[in-house]
């Protein structure tokens, strides 16, 4: 992708056309992992979301917060296991990782999209009981929790009020206990709940790759059949099976995008050509 | 001014302070003369003032048309005279003003601003007798009328449907007499009815001139020196005049501009320096 | 029809019936012609839909201007041709149309319902882009357009403000081209579009006849055997055209009524008896 | 005062300028004795109360009982006893009251109005404690009150949702105890309380006389002088205090007029000169 | 059902679960019999509905009033005559009924409320002709009216706004005349109309009784076997018929209550077991 | 204090007049220290305000944590640090601050609120910027701020909303800088900001002291004396202190009430005697 020189007045102004096609349209936006530890990155990416909610988009951000975690855990000697690459939460790991997401990383963010003029809001799924969950019973995890139920009335106030919702992926069960949700995953069901446009996942990659060779667009169909070739593996696995219910309910596209590309966001919403691998349903 | 060379996406978050300062606040634009002649100028100031709106701001204009009206009075040889450079009006000169401005370059302007999709509604004085007037009457000049009351309602319904209210400068008074009214002066008094933060003159000139120097800050009390020593003159005069009215009344600054310049609007409201002239109250 | 003599406070009594049931409804008038010509005609129509408006009936006017189009082509000196009825309608004749429609015409009939106290507003297919139009493609007429889409959302936000929209039948397209649209075909949609009860023709004829007599009622299968015996022609055509289109899609009434009888248009709705022709679905 | 023959549309046409002053503004209409008896008086003054809703009068009804009250007493052999003019209500009496007023004539004044498609809701001084009382305490009266305090807002909510509120004159006080108020005060009050700009009393008698003439205009000087001469006496004291007291509350306009003639309220509203006694505040 | 004593605040915090569970949600509740007669029991029931419409319930209270219009009967020496159990109804008979029910007992109803806080408004199915009507034609019963429709927009503008609508059950036809409607059957359809989630009666007597056994849970399926084998009848009739009706529509559960229990009303819904008899769908 | 035993119907009848009189107010209650290290505390104290918000009283909670933080400080080997009372606050300890305050006790009190149904939404100062701030300067505290100023438009929105807030006491000034706020001063400037009725202080002492005797009633001249005569010192000074700053600025009474007491909030306004000392205005 290159980045040609513009003069500022003309860029303005070719932001147009994009502005006209996503105006009062909701993007749900699941940002965290290496993105996060980079002080200008965090910077850039709460320039780029305050613009977007400026010009008319409803921006919703679901955040991780994984290395936040187990160095919090590591500090305070509570062991990290994990198990098939989900985090195995105990009682004292599960108040970690809401000390961190629900504590630093959600105000980190909200504070920085502040400044900015970005009005943001930083909750988490056990307020209002937005993200209804119950305990993960595939194999035990612990107060690990997958979700039951979304109650958007919160976020829905929120955006129709001017506010930035940020959310923490916590969940909560009818006798209020607290569990760690994938933050992934919490992202896909919002984007659904919230009958958004577009949901985009920053991550530390470049995108969906095959060989080595970046993938511009997949269509449900086919990242099927590489799930089963095993050609998608590892933390892409709980993005592109998020990415595949939010098609199936209604989100028109899923961007896996390079978070660590300055204004990622930016080069994605306003470019023709767009960064990173785009999933659209099959027609 | 010189135009630097910028990279797209940092151009775009540039504009954040701005947006934050604007968002939510009114500008009148007066737009007319050489300006409305070009068809690039044209096709810029539209996209101009659809990306203003786009980011919160509230724009109205307010629109001349000078040249036209000359150009279809010859056309149907209708004599044009003019008495210290107002243009008498009479009835038939009345209904080529109408025809010229409400029927023409009214609804050009419109249909330019909405092909960038932002939502114009071309709508005159006579509309919802929104300029109320009466026969101005320091020396007969016809049907030339001077403003009594601004109507605001309907532009404010406009306003809050998220509209983009496009104004031909026309007058009505109780009996339903049609008025030619000057369009510097109409924006004056509809910026102060709004209570605009900014009216800007997008004219033919560089901005107000000392020696053919241009001068970038002028105070009331300045403006008023440069009045009575003569230094200012023509067609000049109703812009200053209605500036200082606006500033007394609770607008904030006035904007004299050159149109000519690709993007001055753009130019003015997202550089630190602007361009042009600036009038603002002495304190 | 007889004009009875009455006393003033038993004839506003005996409107309170028509005014229970039409409450709340909304009708649209097409208003052109010969009607136009005779100012008395024109004032007097300005009271009767003001008075409708005030009793609380939505009214939309839409309106047309062929004479008063090819008299301002013939002081220009620009031909006027007409193919199987329509005007061919090249630039500086699309030019004509905007200038005596949207700029004459229109404000016209707004500063008279505006003396009355209607609150008019006057607007254009081209506002908002309220008519979506294309290039008329059966056979070559300029740029005469028909008619693809009413965007009716400027028109309801007038409404609910207590406003009455007088809509000058102009179209444009994507690229922001401007077409010359058929009143009576622009009021027939307008009216469909709005879900309206009542759509009034205000014509210069009694109404339709057979034989030299007015028939005052009329099914829809009756018209269309009608047109296919070719009883009715002429400028008749595009009128029950969209009368029988607006009935199919949801208008309960059409009338075709004549304009040159003093408050016609009152008569017609707060008299049992009715004057014109009234076309109804088949049931 | 002639009533002169007109066409049936000329007039509703003429009601025009009337409807223009006095659209979205408020008016009371207090009605009750001779007239209550006469049943087309009562059908007649339905239709013009509802007439007047119609064109965007907000109208609230308040109504008086005497005759009824005393005639029910008679037949449960109440005896009936007045001091100073005014009824001695023990605990009996005032239910007779209350069934008469919130009971029987209420409610057929609503009906009536209903049939004519006005949305009348009878309400009493006791409902939402509309009507805040106190035992009259100027020499013992038993259960007749004096108003402390109108509540507003139920009638502002009736109004605004279309419905034409129509009040019995009841009061109730803290603990709950339910008073007799002169309908003629209540009418003054509330009519205070809405900011009427006319509050009208539809009497039994041709309105305020000077040795057997009738006057058309009073100012509130000439009222007073007029009381303290005792040219005003009986049962046109507590309407011309109640008159004096709204004048000097912000109401407009105070009019006495002969609710016998048939449309009084109409003839009042709709011809320039008027009919009965109208009282204003001096300049 | 045992009365067992309790701490203050303990009490407070055990109505939580109920408050949950009955927050935003309707009832209709019919009240009248011996229930009115005593005063002890009046003044608990204002208390118990106003209290449940502060925890957010949308209370609706229809009432009847048999022994009162009897005794004014008597004392206005109007026979009372009874077919099938229902009050043949002649014209004097009905304006009695009227006085009796929105006048008497309506106002002291509201009052009552009132005095709790509980902003109540009486109205009947006169006003804004809520309860339409037509003559009941099973057997001539004179002004017995039976419910032909429910216009429920004024009870819901009124919970909208706060208020607590109390109804008398009168109704009216489109000429205006008004009928007696049985308040059991009123009750039924109001609810219905609502789509309330309980209809409450709170009677005279302990419940649905089989062999001087109250039964505490009735499905409609057993209602109707009893009705049929004859172990249901009198004045129980009209009261299952409707819950019957209420049932098949919607509404989830109606209530039979013993009245005379103090606070029988907040025993229901505040213990788990409730009282009387409860009649529900079957599944 | 005493706890007679009530029936159940009865207290709830009683809690009538309390709820009359505080409907539709605002209550800002603080709430930390040892009252929230008793696990039925906790749970008594969630059910309190819920059951208040369900009774129509606006509910906004601040809370502490000072002995949490310490604790986590000392497992994470931070140096706790106090001066005159107050924690210093390097940047370690002020993100132990955040972690603490706004993902560990927060998002617990939310989730216990929420299990009654009490719909609360936990915030920081730092969202919306709600508490803006800037760096205290009296003496050097590290990252302890004051607070500038209360943004109450994200309250005020939840509220409208039917939301509880629950807000950690955290300031950001315009640089995004996040300072630790004190929790009492923080509750009194959002009391005065919401221009609440009640401020309470749920503490663990009994109440406000003299010669070890709680006195129950101050005006602020006589704490004013209380704290120049050193009667009053340690941790009652801070909340002293907003308590007069939140009585000069609106706020109607201040409670310092036992939060060890159950229920001690119901007690306080549910009873007459209420518990504590309560601080109002000088008359």
């Amino acid at each position: 992708m290159t980045n040609p020189n513009y003069r500022k007045e003309d860029v303005l102004v070719e932001a147009l056309p994009y502005i006209q096609q996503f105006e009062n349209t909701t993007f749900v936006i699941k940002y965290g992992g290496a993105v996060m530890e980079v002080e200008s990155l965090k910077e850039m990416i709460s320039q780029d979301v305050t613009l977007l909610r400026k010009i008319g988009i409803n921006i919703v951000i679901v955040h991780g917060g994984g290395k936040e975690i187990t160095g919090l855990s590591k500090k305070l000697k509570i062991e990290t296991k994990f198990i098939n690459g989900q985090r195995y939460t105990d009682e004292s790991t599960r108040d970690v990782v809401q000390m961190t997401l629900a504590g630093l990383i959600n105000k980190d963010i909200v504070r920085r999209i502040n400044i900015n003029g970005g009005r943001a809001v930083g909750i988490s799924g056990i307020d209002a009981e937005l993200i209804k969950a119950k305990k993960f019973n595939e194999h035990d995890l612990g107060l690990v929790g997958e979700i039951v139920d979304i109650n958007s009335g919160l976020i829905n106030n929120l955006l129709q009020n001017g506010y930035l919702p940020v959310i923490a992926p916590l969940g909560v069960d009818d006798m209020g206990v607290v569990y760690n949700i994938n933050a992934d995953i919490a992202a896909g069901n919002i984007a659904t709940s919230l009958n958004a446009v577009k949901l985009v996942y920053l991550t530390d990659v470049e995108g969906v790759k095959l060989e080595s060779k970046l993938i511009s667009h997949l269509s449900k169909s086919e990242v099927q059949k590489m799930i089963s070739n095993k050609f998608i593996s590892g933390g892409m696995i709980p993005k592109v099976n998020s990415a595949l219910g939010a098609l199936s309910l209604g989100v028109q596209k899923v961007h896996i995008i390079d978070g660590r590309v300055p204004h990622a966001l930016l080069l994605e919403i306003f470019t023709s050509e767009g960064i990173g691998t785009e999933l659209v349903n099959d027609y």
